[in-house]
């Protein structure tokens, strides 16, 4: 579960007048997070490009359990939670590294679609590999349903 | 249903490289909506926080049906869907001034706290406000449960 | 001088924990005064680009004379300052709506490519729509140096 | 010259329709590079903060020299130019890591402010520290004006 932290330094630029993160960056954060899995299982979102496919968010959610404040250093915990026959969903776990405290929740689905947007299959690549991992035990994103 | 609307014009610093709205930044057009739709009640969020309450981001969700792309018009429409004891939903529809189609649809909750975080109630003037307006009919947030 | 006028409205997004505008966020005020500056003209952005040329920025220069703060209404005035062989040069002054007071001013420099990114000539068109508009006097962004 | 380096991965929220980083984002880079600076010399900004003084920016300038792209992991490098009575001055430098390509260069200058955000003299414990620092040789931002 969970298999890929990144740590993420809060910077100004990133909190609000209410002296908290804003509530739009840690969408940012969610990014960060699965964009690092993906080139951790070795199929960076750049190579998915490579074949003519993108993977626009179709569906964010975010819960805000506590806030998280400038110069903080924020961890984030990307797994998958499936990966259907054209989408894929990612959740994120943000805490802060501090004191292990859950700072945020959340998740992300995202559709393959071509270069002009038509819905295509999960690349056949991207689904090999999530399976041969799922296989080894070596890197275990234990909740992928495929 | 949906009484307050605004327009936006998405600019460049809205988009990324798949040409289209950042996924985060509908977030921020959801603020605007909720921040012109107190306006319009009479009760801006600047007042709000003269009286000491906050009202930080507990859930923001965002269903992405259309993308929005440089130079859009975009049309934002706010409402309230409820007004809790400590707590208050809204709920916002983002479409194409051009032709009308939705491009995204989501909803925010929202804690009300003190100057320390800590949870209060609603403040009694937003919850009078909006009880006189849906009394008179003349601006009526339909889906409010108060 | 600096004849396109737009404003906007601070949003919470917009400000860092210092309670006032982040100061990268006031280089997307410059671009949505340039946006409307060339819309304004006649000659929307898109356009320029539907003719295969982009104006990517080569310099940006921001003084920060007195900080904005949440919801805020902001006047950005937008001018150009020269339009040279292959570039183009907005100057751009941001002032509080409530009390006239300067809180910004700037400047940014633009290079005319191809889509490959290789230096053109500034397009004839929009050079031509910048004298007309100047020997018609109509609308005189008087300093133009053609 | 130049001290301290950061890397950061450019991610999608950080480009814009153009493919490109958004010009604005520079400014968030050079965030990170003083702020970084700052914790290397022992002085996070948090614990200047705690001194009840703030360094709002008074200018920045950036000069783009070649776009960054999704995905390019970015080096920057940061430095201090001078430390005036009231005011410092930072120099970044931005290149690409992969091939050490100059991207971007750029300044800003910050004034120290109290709480009211009336000017005051540079925090000497600041002050002490860089002269220390600099009179060891250790960690020599050399081109510190004193």
């Amino acid at each position: 579960m969970m298999p890929v932290k990144i740590t993420y330094r809060v910077i100004y630029g990133d909190t609000d007048a209410m002296g908290i993160v804003y509530y739009a960056n840690y969408l940012r954060l969610f990014e960060m997070g699965r964009s690092e899995w993906l080139r951790a299982i070795g199929v960076p979102y750049r190579e998915i490009e490579s074949w003519g496919v993108h993977a626009p968010t179709t569906q964010a959610y975010c819960h805000y359990l506590h806030p998280a404040r400038y110069e903080d250093l924020l961890v984030v915990e990307t797994d998958v939670e499936y990966l259907k026959r054209a989408s894929i969903k990612f959740v994120y776990r943000i805490s802060s590294q501090e004191n292990g405290r859950d700072l945020a929740k959340g998740y992300t689905v995202h559709a393959f679609v071509d270069e002009k947007g038509k819905i295509v299959s999960t690349p056949q690549a991207l689904k090999e590999r999530i399976q041969r991992i799922m296989a080894s035990g070596e890197f275990p994103p234990s909740s992928c349903q495929l």
